[in-house]
């Protein structure tokens, strides 16, 4: 029969697109893991499609994991999937489960610079002041987390590391909308950034800032922001 | 030397606040698992305490859980680590890496229950009127994720079922601020929240609707809100 493929026949699939940070941070730990997936590019602003309907339809988004046809959704829940589903390959998650939870925590807190660098662009005014101020407390505490350390779990690059980084290249813009200095505000995030970017799999999987600046300033004309 | 208490001694401490739902999924998982702790009711409204500032200098919020002096933060953090630090209590999560996803991605989902409930009574108008679609779009997923299963991950009362039971107490407000019923939205919800409250992990943690909406009224004064 002609026709779309209506089911994808590999074992893994992610259903992602290209600049988003969430769906980044499931392709660095699949490459971390040394898993091969396809890669299914999703339309963010067409049509979405039946697959991606059909996989996540609580919250309609990228990116998801299809396992064996079983859909995983929201990216820090599939993060922990590929440590659970696949235990032999490199573990984002740390063993102890105080280290555990408390990777899972900044790993989840790392979301807030998302929302608050997607405010500093979508807004303005007062908005976008309170937005300033948010990200510069978040980063700010990011910053205090890391401390010294290699990584944010320690010498190891982890599930943190692999929920943050995919930000980096938004920073730039958020220094620009924010009227910020990431330098000023998290001395010591620029030089994990750098750490991180040594890995391959981080160093294939992110774009450029400018490339990402781009695409803000495409969602600006999409929303009628001036 | 005169003057309170720096450090609680127990090994298990929990700094919660009587109605907080977030609270009462800890002490409702505390119960499950028959562990002994210190219960220290916190001041929402007054100062908050050193004990809580230091445990939780990032969100300030209860509850925090301390073991043997060491903070975890965040409901669904300290849910998870439960699991982890004491293997051989009653087990929130399964063990199966996929129901544990579909486990995490839900019980994640139950937050907006509370979001959305937030937004009904603290808004009017058009922001209550987009509160209330959310809010029934909300617990109409989840009545679909419970279907006919005893509970959300099938026969055990488990994560999910713990994240989202506290929220039931505050459903009769929401119902009203909204104008919704959760009958009509959520036919199976009623059964199953009759279900966890035979459980005395739910019955002895949980509070009567009546004082959850006296609560509610009595932040409205606090706000400011007519």
């Amino acid at each position: 029969m002609a026709g779309e493929k209506q089911q994808p026949e590999a074992e893994l699939v992610l259903l992602d697109f290209w600049v988003s940070p969430f769906g980044q941070r499931c392709r660095i730990a699949l490459a971390e893991k040394g898993l091969a997936y396809e890669y299914s590019e999703q339309e963010l602003l067409g049509a979405k499609s039946d697959l991606l309907l059909r996989s996540n339809p609580v919250h309609k988004k990228v990116p998801v994991l299809l396992h064996g046809g079983r859909p995983v959704c929201e990216s820090l829940v599939i993060l922990a999937y590929l440590d659970g589903a696949f235990p032999d390959s490199y573990a984002l998650l740390p063993f102890d489960p105080y280290a555990r939870a408390r990777a899972r925590f900044w790993a989840a807190y790392t979301d807030k610079v998302y929302e608050a660098g997607t405010r500093l662009w979508k807004l303005k005014g007062d908005a976008r002041a309170q937005a300033r101020d948010e990200i510069v407390r978040v980063l700010g505490n990011l910053d205090a987390e890391l401390g010294d350390k290699k990584f944010f779990g320690g010498d190891v690059f982890g599930l943190v590391d692999v929920a943050l980084v995919p930000f980096v290249p938004w920073l730039p813009s958020y220094e620009r909308y924010g009227e910020l200095s990431v330098e000023e505000t998290a001395p010591r995030l620029p030089a994990w950034a750098r750490r991180c970017a040594e890995r391959e799999s981080v160093a294939k999987t992110l774009y450029p800032p400018e490339k990402v600046d781009e695409f803000i300033t495409l969602l600006k004309k999409v929303y009628g922001i001036e």
